[in-house]
């Protein structure tokens, strides 16, 4: 029996349309009707900014209206769901958005993008030992790649603090050239992000994670600076369609 | 008050989220938060193909699968509604569409796509007399567009029979090349729409309209063989943007 996939496709809004575009791509089809059925709740506004809680910026949890979003695609349907958001799976946000849905009774199952990434790299890169990672400065100062990767045998390769809040995190959040605002790469995000992946080849990575989920929509390209991009947004989408259908995953 | 969006996403599931791209991109916003909250239900599996009904290919009427997902919509808090297919704006679905919604008490807003792309040709091309449609073989024996843009003075030039049977549809529907199988325009496809718009300009049009919701896929520009193209999906965006809160849309 196909799942429905449910998606939190409003963290961020282009991020969301972003994983809803590779479901669809990597769904083996050549009818719209063999599409599987996937509801999309985007409702931004209510979600406080995940980087913004985990550095004390805020008070409220976002934890809560994403677990609402969770509860009322569950309420719809949906029985496999996933948040397009790495910051969102900070242990200090998705350890509380769990235990609202086991309150709620929502036995919907909710993917871990930040665990599918890892099991992607065990399978995919079995020999690599130093993984890059841009990212949020909130999923950087929470750690949040780093705690899954490390018991696996990786190493996070992580920019040095002024690159990540100068210029990493603005190339997403800037609101004037950032990707959040922009829905896509403008020449100065490009450069911000240019300079990450200089300093992470440079300090050793052997793949560099695209660990915020507007950056994919910045690189047309699986590789850049001549190291192979890992993004956990196509990570996601395969998961969510090997646990709706896997008959229907294209092969990678 | 801001109004919530629906979208019935799976007519085709990559015109959906095409549809979904451009909402996000003609909002005004410099932050997540400031999106519209946009909910998307693509449950393509149950609706029949919107050509093979016109065409007497299938009985079940898409109109009551349609419905029922406005009503789901509707129930989850969408107050105005749009279905990116122009397909299943012919009146021999859309008529019983909407009297399904009143059978059901569902009094959400539901947009009529070619009714505004009617509105948007008037308002921006008022000085335009023949307009050509590339579209779906139902599209062009329903006479979507014909029927509504001929009362606001305008002529639709259309391909002849054989072109939009061996060409055009197929670029749309064919399982190996076609828009809705690959997601992208293949070169096949291509090829065969250059073909349809050749005769088109040919034959007068001042402009062409790209009435399949999957034709925008394949058209990264705003022109082609010199003429101004008609993007409906792009319409329906704005049209829904207006009607859900004004003063975050952007100018033309």
């Amino acid at each position: 029996m196909e799942k429905w996939i449910g998606v939190v496709g409003g963290v961020g809004p282009f991020a969301g349309i972003d994983l809803l575009g590779k479901i669809a791509a990597q769904t083996a089809v050549s009818l719209d009707q063999d599409h599987l059925t996937v509801l999309n709740w985007s409702q931004p506004g209510t979600i406080v900014d995940r980087t913004e809680f985990l550095l004390g910026q805020v008070a409220e949890n976002p934890a809560f209206a994403l677990a609402e979003q969770v509860v009322q695609l569950a309420k719809m349907g949906a029985s496999v769901v996933g948040i397009p958001c790495n910051t969102a799976h900070a242990p200090r946000i998705f350890n509380p958005l769990r235990a609202e849905l086991a309150a709620a009774h929502c036995d919907v199952q909710l993917l871990h993008m930040i665990e599918e990434v890892g099991r992607f790299l065990q399978e995919q890169l079995p020999g690599a030992k130093q993984i890059g990672v841009l990212s949020t400065t909130g999923t950087y100062r929470a750690r949040v790649y780093a705690d899954v990767l490390e018991p696996l045998g990786f190493t996070a390769v992580l920019p040095p603090l002024t690159l990540q809040t100068e210029k990493i995190h603005p190339a997403i959040y800037d609101p004037v050239y950032g990707l959040k605002a922009c829905g896509l790469a403008t020449d100065q995000a490009q450069e911000n992000l240019r300079l990450g992946l200089d300093h992470l080849k440079a300090a050793g990575a052997e793949a560099v994670i695209l660990g915020c989920t507007e950056l994919p929509l910045a690189f047309a390209e699986t590789t850049a600076v001549g190291l192979p991009l890992i993004d956990p947004t196509l990570i996601l989408a395969r998961a969510l369609i090997r646990e709706a259908n896997p008959a229907k995953l294209k092969p990678l």
